[in-house]
């Protein structure tokens, strides 16, 4: 057997389809698990590819071209320090190892270190698109050691995903846990996207009773507009699809509690972490946990008040502004997100490239978006661009729809339907755009209970006063 | 010398306040710090008193009655490791530390297990109320090494804040980072509060343009009420205060930035880590990073367009509807620190008594609150009351305030004022009385991209689908 160009340690279904990619782009493939059917699954599957599977991590490191390339595709954590602690001993100087999996930022920048001590570079590499950006072609965000870099940018670049113009969505992102770190938000983001739709689709349902099947000719009609995207996409695609035991509309048999696997709530705590405001995507991950109590809720439902549902108003009108809603909030939500790759970029001096984030994410990712282009424009044009609401284009899309915007937190104020997402992100905006805040009081109050001073707007930055209250 | 009854480590304001609030009580008191200058103050502070500085740790140990009893007040973090570490070696079994900081609940419980095994009884405090707080009687929120209760309980109660019945405001609340953890979710309430507080301020001050002495007016009435708390008799205070230099009302003068130290964020991260539905505390905390932003609002002020902030309508009704917004979502804020107290003692096993902590936050702490009686009655009737908002009093409350909240929410809305936490506790209001939540598609999206699979409506929970889409 002639050696091959890589291998994939982990046979789920990111790693069996990652697996198949780099084998119909030219690479040779050898796999390993631990799982002694997952093996002999692989082995069918690869049945006349250039691909093997391994027995043993010997064997695996036996089967690579020097310096070897290994992409693991283990759940993150602890299975991910057992697989380098099987391989490690086995590797030479230069081999390279990548983690594609949802590793927390922290774990990769500790092990790219721990590794470089043996002179094995060490890659935390994030994969979005799911099973099917796997097959055929993902985003891929890597960073950590930046001497494997040309030793895998061919072959990453290969089975990318290719954005509309062409280029491949897998650029280099910054040393340390600087990839995962950028997979984490785009996640982050993805929860915001998510639950602004459902916020979109649950005002449709719970304020005009519309069914499925006309909110699937809506969000199609949305998804020809600034709109367009991979998440409005598929949403109308579920609302046209039915069950096939009941003859329902899918989503109508779908029980209403998400389930989550934590790259949200790693965002939402690293914001408040490096002190950046991201409430928008944080409502959404708390939106998750509050789903999750169902029968809670429906005892809750039976004795909590609150007003009638339906909305009497101009229902094509109030469509219309559900729409502009879902777009000013998204605007905000994506505002947030980047503003906290601005932050992490300042605090662990990685060397961001906003714009190039932006591109990479066109094509392959779950939030994949003819937005992301604008966004890509933006920073494109301004790299020091402090925030997305402040780019031209964004500020008269928000200046254009933000009266149906208002006009629907409004309205799902008063006919108790809750819009956290939306009432956040418009909250955000109005903060974030408030020459003046109440936080004077606040600063007020807490120098008058624990003498922790205040700053004057009559005196320079830095000086601070406290008051005999 | 005598010894004496207690050892303060630490004589910063709070040390220094509670060294003579305890030598005042009765309790001699033999203190340290490593600033000369501060044992210079504190010996100047002592004259006349049962109380004496010592120079080391070897003099504060031998100054002590035993089992020695040693409450440190230093800052969170490495300055405790430290000065455990100091005064290890010079205690013996049975002999007792206190950390009465805003100590991270996790390094509680690791602190205490690490002194057990040399016999040492730790206790990690939280301690409320602030300077005055602390001189005259704060809330005091004991937990850790049980064993250590009986010799600090009649010392502790006797210093604590006395409730309105008499019922000193110091309860023991459970093992390892129990009274820490307490102490942390107070601490998000007290976020909570003050950033609702300001919302009701803002909203009189931009949309009514009502000067601070009409405010005043209006925070002193609402004191007499339902709302009647410390946080709202100061802010009622504050703004009645004239700048002395300037002339100027003094809420005028400081700058809009706040400053946080922490355990706000720690309890929104925490919530995040406990799958709790805590939004409205995370809102309070978000808002205080976009206040902190002042230079780039003023610049985004500029630039970013919205609607004229003036309200049009009848005022008195708006400010009656704003009292009612401010209740009902405090409501709902309370709701969320107790369901994460409930859910930390059902991950920890702590035992929490959920009518004991809201008793003891009626007087002392920042917090306090006639509320606070009614929170307490709630759990008392009904120890496993599920969430405060089912409680009948405040189901009643909600039901008679809602839409003077709804029509604030909406006003705000309309009018470009921000109020994240006066409508995300609307949304966790609305989205808690659910029996539905739009998380049916969610879920339909995550199985379409990821294959992440669904339970159904017309199956049993814990049976799991997938389609393929």
């Amino acid at each position: 057997m002639s050696p091959k160009s890589i291998a994939i340690v982990g046979l789920g279904v990111m790693g069996r389809n990652l697996a198949l990619n780099l084998e119909r782009n030219g690479f040779g493939v050898i796999a390993a698990d631990l799982d002694s059917q997952r093996r002999q699954e692989a082995a069918a599957l690869f049945a006349g590819k250039n691909a093997a599977v391994a027995e043993t991590a010997v064997e695996l490191a036996a089967g690579l071209e020097k310096p070897r390339r290994i992409l693991l595709l283990v759940p993150a954590g602890k299975a991910v320090d057992a697989a380098i602690a099987d391989l490690k001993p086995h590797l030479q100087a230069g081999d390279i190892i990548i983690d594609g999996g949802n590793t927390y930022f922290m774990d990769t920048a500790r092990r790219e270190a721990e590794l470089a001590a043996s002179g094995i570079l060490y890659v935390g590499c994030g994969i979005s698109g799911g099973e099917e950006g796997a097959l055929h072609g993902p985003s891929i965000m890597p960073g950590g050691n930046a001497k494997a870099w040309p030793a895998i940018k061919p072959m990453l670049q290969k089975i990318a995903a290719k954005a509309p113009d062409g280029t491949p969505c897998c650029e280099w992102i910054g040393p340390g846990g600087a990839g995962h770190f950028v997979k984490m938000v785009h996640n982050g983001i993805e929860y915001g996207d998510m639950q602004m739709i459902c916020e979109a689709y649950f005002l449709m349902q719970q304020a005009l009773e519309l069914p499925p099947l006309r909110m699937h000719e809506i969000f199609s009609d949305w998804n020809r507009g600034e709109l367009h995207s991979y998440l409005i996409e598929i949403t109308a695609a579920i609302l046209a699809k039915t069950d096939a035991e009941t003859g329902r509309p899918m989503v109508d048999v779908i029980l209403d509690t998400a389930g989550q696997k934590g790259t949200g709530k790693w965002t939402s705590q690293t914001a408040l972490d490096l002190g950046v405001p991201a409430p928008t995507i944080a409502e959404a991950v708390f939106s998750r946990t509050l789903s999750a109590i169902k029968e809670e809720r429906q005892a809750a439902a039976r004795v909590l008040t609150g007003p009638d549902k339906k909305f009497a108003g101009d229902r094509d009108e109030f469509i219309d502004n559900i729409r502009r809603a879902l777009y000013a909030s998204k605007i905000c939500s994506y505002s947030q997100g980047f503003r906290l790759l601005r932050a992490a970029d300042r605090d662990y001096g990685w060397g961001l490239d906003l714009a190039s984030i932006a591109r990479l994410w066109r094509a392959g990712c779950i939030i994949r978006a003819r937005f992301l282009d604008d966004i890509q424009s933006a920073y494109r044009a301004r790299p020091d661009l402090p925030d997305l609401l402040l780019d031209d284009a964004f500020r008269r899309a928000i200046e254009t729809n933000q009266a149906g915007w208002r006009a629907v937190v409004a309205r799902a104020a008063e006919l108790g339907i809750p819009v956290p997402a939306f009432s956040s992100a418009l909250a955000y905006y109005d903060g974030y755009r408030s020459e003046r805040l109440p936080a004077n009081l606040l600063q007020a109050q807490r120098d008058y209970f624990g003498a922790h001073t205040y700053e004057r707007v009559d005196k320079p930055r830095g000086e601070f006063f406290h008051t005999e209250w």
